[in-house]
């Protein structure tokens, strides 16, 4: 059989397995958290060992990729990390076929979760999908015609870093009110701990039972739980994200009119309410003619393997 | 020498042209206005007055067809007209195919500017483009992989109607600070005409002027011209109408990242301090990563007619 292998360098995690090519299936899978002072080298020095355990005596075909940070797909080089210090203009293919001999595919997380949910997840057959992923930051991956789509530089997907709202909060990218500014779990975690700390009798019973007193431990998930158990300040500000999302994917719909949405990521698990302000929100936002359909992803956080997977099977037809 | 027939029905004015196949030039070119009271029947009657004038003798061996509404593009059904009535649910293609015995291919008026502006005009050469034209209303035109991209339902362009201000004006679609709301050339004109009447004494004396006091006769293009002689109030609102478009299409490169946006339509005569705020809030919205460049159409009101004629060339290809 013709072995194709799989890696994802997640930031804080890193992942690899093996399949047989035109499989979907895994043969072996291997899952590692990053230790918090990891580089660039002791990076790759561990998937080194996840893939020597992976493979024994076998030798792939084909490697695909998936790196969590900007990537110039056309030459596979890693432009940075955001997570991990040291990955500034490392060549990642170069690399690895330099040391598997073998044909290596690169991209960044958003588009390969993108392809793995097209290939092997909520996307199969359809000819267009946005794939989002609502997590610590807020990113996106386009499947158009069949293809990734990853614009003229390689940026397009940015949906994060969309603006919706010009008089809202400041965002690290220097704008107000991006997608990202108001629905990424870390910013909602802040928001929330902010409003407890400036309003300390008005409200958060649920979120300071649920971190023991301590804001410091306010989480994305922290938010999502209080909100469920009917915290106000949780509610507030986990709604006005989904509602900042649903505008996002609103405008996303009038543009590009893709077949589906397909929204993956630990903020998407905040529960059904936060579902129904998205597609309440979205369905608004975007022209009656318009059809709109979005579902949750279905890979979890294996969509960026089963992408990478899809990326070297691609490479050998 | 194969002859291929373009033809334009842009709601207020009908334009058909011919040209050889391969050729970047016109044979013979005919344009006129429609009637105030047009419908539908007397749109196709004119039409064929047009083409029979420029044909003579000759036949086509396909038509292209550019419409000013919303097409059905796979089926070449018009679905409805803005401008003109007894539009809804014609077969344009068919009924065009069943008289001239030849291959026909429709699509609504952005698609075909953009794929004009690709073939013959400012997009030459580029494998991706954004075309918006900003006039009566806004609407815009994909081309990616050197291919129109129309979306799942033949919706995707509309740029006029994604969100920038959730708490601007309100739209006849319901929204609040659409793109179109706040740049399009009619909006704009209904908002210096609104500010006049309820602020009589403040502002407005260019405006004033340029209309010899009759407000009723406020257009885009006279907001326009007293803006450049300094008219405040006009000022205001053409330059909140550029930031809403820069907003749009910073966004539009962050999600996209097409190599260019082409700007045509009557908005985009309005001066260079139009083109300035455009530019300069377009700039700010995109992420510093993402390159953008926004240049003037080329073709200006014939783009469509260029567009129709490469959609007839391509069907013979």
């Amino acid at each position: 059989m013709t072995l194709i292998l799989a890696l994802d360098f997640g930031g804080t995690k890193l992942a690899a397995a093996i399949a047989n090519l035109g499989s979907q299936r895994w043969l072996r899978y291997e899952r590692r958290l990053s230790p918090t002072n990891a580089n660039a080298s002791s990076d790759l020095e561990m998937m080194r060992s996840l893939i020597h355990s992976l493979l024994q005596e076998g030798k792939p075909a084909a490697i695909g990729v998936s790196f969590g940070g900007p990537v110039d797909a056309t030459t596979g080089t890693v432009r940075l990390s955001h997570h991990v210090s040291g990955w500034e203009n490392i060549p990642l293919k170069d690399l690895l076929e330099a040391e598997f001999g073998v044909f290596v595919s690169v991209d960044n997380d958003a588009n390969v979760a993108a392809l793995g949910e097209h290939r092997f997840g909520a996307g199969q057959g359809y000819d267009s999908l946005f794939y989002i992923t609502v997590s610590t930051g807020v990113g996106g991956g386009w499947i158009l015609n069949n293809q990734p789509w990853r614009g003229a530089g390689g940026m397009a997907g940015e949906i994060g870093h969309i603006i919706v709202d010009p008089s809202g909060p400041i965002c690290l990218c220097g704008k107000r009110g991006c997608v990202e500014r108001l629905a990424s779990g870390v910013y909602m975690a802040r928001d929330v701990r902010e409003a407890l700390l400036s309003e300390p009798q008005r409200w958060g019973e649920k979120v300071r039972e649920l971190v023991g007193g301590n804001l410091e431990l306010v989480t994305g998930k922290v938010v999502s739980e209080a909100a469920a158990l009917g915290d106000v300040c949780a509610e507030e500000i986990l709604y006005r994200g989904a509602w900042g999302l649903g505008v996002g994917i609103g405008n996303v719909a009038n543009l590009m009119n893709p077949q589906r949405f397909v929204l993956g990521g630990s903020v998407t698990k905040a529960g059904e309410r936060w579902w129904e302000m998205v597609k309440k929100t979205a369905r608004k936002t975007a022209l009656p003619e318009v059809d709109l359909e979005i579902v949750p992803a279905a890979l979890g956080d294996d969509a960026p393997l089963w992408g990478a997977m899809a990326l070297a099977q691609e490479a050998l037809q």
